[in-house]
C-alpha cells in the first residue's frame, strides 16, 4: 500500500488522493505553501494524513526561510496551514505541537528540531493507527460484515488506517466475511478509495450509494459500523464525513453497533459538545458536477457541508489507541484523551 | 413544462429523461418493442408515466399487427412490457386495464379500444395527478421549507406530479419558502429533473446530496418531507425510490412530518405487506460509473436495488387523488383503493 505523505530528503511527497483509482501519482512539494494548497484542494484528506503533512510543511517554512529570520515566516506558514480546513482536529494539534518547538528551540537548531517533531507526529499517526486497528478489531465479532463511511484507511492516516485499519485487521484475523463501503458523496472517496484499499487487501467488499444504507440494514446481516473522525468534542460528539449521522441514526433503530475509530489526537478537549465544531462548507460544484461533467440543473443553492457531527448518544463505543470507550462521556474522554488530546487554545 | 409521454397521431413521443437537463429531446416511437425499451432503459421513467407509457404500447402492438390476427402478438406485447421493470405497480395496473378492453373487444373496433382505454389511463392519471396536488398542498403549512427525494414530478407522472405537484401547488398557494432537493443516485433524478422542475415553477429551491439530509433535519429547519411512490402494499408500507427508508426514519428521528403522495394506481391490494414488493436490481455501471468514467474503484460486489420499502409506521399521510390517509392501515388503503387500485391477478 503507498504512502499518502513521506518526507524524503528535503522536501513532501503526497500521494494525489484526487486521482485515485484511476491514476497513482505523486506530487513533490517544497514550499508551505504548496502543502497549504495539498490541503486545501484535497491532494492530501483524511484527518490524521492532514495533520502530519502540515507538520512537515512547517519544517519547509523553516527550510525555505533567510536562516537568520526563521521565525516570522515559520509562524506565518503555521497560520496559514491552520487556515486550510476548518473542522480536522488534528490538523491544529499537530501545528500546535510545531510551534511549541519552534518557540522552545535554538535558532541553529530549528531546522533540525522541526523535522524531528513532526517525524514525531507522524510517528505518533503510524503508532496509533496500528494500536487503533487492533483494538478495533477486537470489537467485530466472527463472520461479520462490517459497513464503513468515507474512508479511515491507510492513505487517510499516515500508516494503517483507524476504521479501515481495523476492518483489515478483524479479515486478517478471519473475522470480517464482509466490508460494505458507501460511495461517499460527493467527492466519492468510499468508491475510489476505501474500495480500492479493501480490494488491495483482498477483503470482499461491497460496494453501495450512501442512499442504500437504510436497504442493506432492513435487507441483510450488518454485524457493525465502524467510522472514522475528524473531530471528536469532550462529551464523545462526532464530527466525521458527512453522512456519517444518518448512518448512525440508521444504526440505532436496526441495532447494529456504532463504532469510531480515531486517535487521541481527534479529540478537541476544548470543546463541550458537536454543536461548537466548525463544519466546513465546500465549493457547490462538487456537487453539481460528477467526474467533471455538469449533472444538476442550473440555478438551485447547492448545499456541501463536508461533515457532520454524530451525538455521543448513537455511539456504541470510541476505539482510540489507549483504549475502547463505551458510552463516552466527558470524564472517559478527559482521562483519556488529555493532555496530549488537548488542544493548545 | 414539457409532457413525458404523449399520443401523436400514430405513435407514442417520450421525453427523453435521461438526457435531462443538459438536452431536451424526445424519442417517437412506432412499436410496443420499442416502448418496452424506453422503459427498461428509462428513457421514460416515474410510475404513473410508465403506466401511461405501457398503455400506449400496447396500443402500438395492435397497430403493427395483422389486421386479422391481433390477439396473440397483444398478448405477446403485453407480456413484454410487464417485464420491463419489476417494482412500479402502475405498469401492471395499466396494462391489466388494456388486458381487459383486448379480451372485451370486437376484431373490427380493437385499435379504437385500446386507444381510447389508454387515453382513459393517461386521463386518469392527469386528474389523479391534479387532486393529488391539490390535497397534498393542504397539508404544507404556511412558510414551510420541504424535503422531497427523487423525481415524483411533472414528468415522473403524465402531468402535474404527484410529490412535487403538491409542492408546486403549495408554492403557487404562498405556502413554500423552499424545496429541498436530494440528488438521489445512482441515477441523480433528484439534480437532473427535480431541481429542473422546480426551478423553471420558481419555486427557491436547494440541492443536497442524499447523505446530507440527516444534517439538515438537524440544523435546519425542515417542516415536512413529501415523496412519491413505486408501489404501496395493503398495509401501508411503501416502496419507493432507493434512499427513501433512510430519510423516513430520520424524519421520525426528528419529528418531521412524512407524507407519501401517490395515485391509488400506485396501491397493490394483493401485497399484504412491503417484504412481498419485489425489488428490482439495476446494472453495477450505474454505480460504479457516471458520464460513461468510471469512477469506483475495481473489484468490488456492487449493489444496486433501485427501490426500498418504508414500513408503514414511518408514514404520516398518504396523499391519494380520493383522500387522505392518516396512519394507513389495511383497511384504509382497501376502503381507498379498491376495486381500481387492485391489481387483478
Amino acid at each position: 500500500m503507498p504512502y499518502s505523505v513521506e518526507w524524503i530528503d528535503d522536501h513532501v511527497r503526497l500521494l494525489d488522493q484526487r486521482l485515485l483509482p484511476r491514476e497513482e501519482r505523486y506530487a513533490d512539494l517544497s514550499t508551505s505553501d504548496e502543502v497549504a494548497a495539498a490541503i486545501r484542494d484535497m491532494t492530501v484528506r483524511g484527518a490524521p494524513a492532514i495533520g502530519v503533512s502540515a507538520a512537515y510543511g512547517v519544517v519547509l517554512a523553516a527550510l525555505t526561510a533567510e536562516p537568520d529570520d526563521r521565525n516570522r515566516p515559520v509562524e506565518d506558514a503555521i497560520a496559514v496551514l491552520a487556515a486550510t480546513r476548518p473542522t480536522a482536529v488534528n490538523l491544529f494539534a499537530a501545528l500546535d505541537r510545531m510551534r511549541r518547538v519552534l518557540r522552545g528551540s535554538e535558532k541553529d537548531d530549528l531546522v533540525a528540531a522541526l523535522l524531528r517533531e513532526a517525524r514525531q507526529v507522524h510517528q505518533d499517526e503510524i503508532d496509533a493507527s496500528l494500536a487503533i486497528s487492533r483494538l478495533g478489531a477486537s470489537l467485530i465479532p466472527e463472520g461479520a460484515t462490517v459497513l464503513t463511511h468515507c474512508n479511515a484507511g491507510m492513505i487517510a492516516t499516515a500508516a494503517g488506517g483507524t476504521a479501515l485499519g481495523a476492518i483489515v485487521e478483524a479479515y486478517r484475523q478471519g473475522k470480517v466475511a464482509r466490508a460494505i463501503a458507501t460511495e461517499t458523496r460527493p467527492l466519492l472517496q468510499g468508491a475510489r478509495l476505501t474500495v480500492w484499499e479493501l480490494v488491495r487487501e483482498g477483503v470482499p467488499t461491497t460496494l453501495i450509494t450512501d442512499s442504500m444504507v437504510g436497504h442493506m440494514m432492513r435487507t441483510t446481516r450488518i454485524d457493525c459500523v465502524m467510522v472514522g473522525a475528524d473531530r471528536i468534542a469532550a462529551n464523545g460528539d462526532v464530527a466525521n464525513k458527512i453522512g456519517t449521522y444518518g448512518i448512525a441514526v440508521l444504526a440505532k433503530a436496526h441495532g447494529v453497533p456504532f463504532y469510531v475509530a480515531a486517535p487521541t489526537s481527534t479529540v478537541d478537549l476544548s470543546l463541550r459538545s458537536g454543536e461548537a465544531i466548525e463544519i466546513e462548507e465546500r465549493s457547490a460544484s462538487e456537487v453539481t458536477s460528477f467526474a467533471d461533467v455538469r449533472v444538476a440543473a442550473s440555478g438551485p443553492e447547492v448545499r456541501n457541508p463536508a461533515f457532520d457531527v454524530t451525538p455521543h448518544r448513537l455511539v456504541t463505543a470510541i476505539v482510540t489507541e489507549r483504549g475502547i470507550l463505551s458510552s463516552p462521556g466527558t470524564q472517559e474522554l478527559r482521562r483519556l484523551a488529555g493532555p496530549s488530546g488537548r488542544r493548545g487554545k
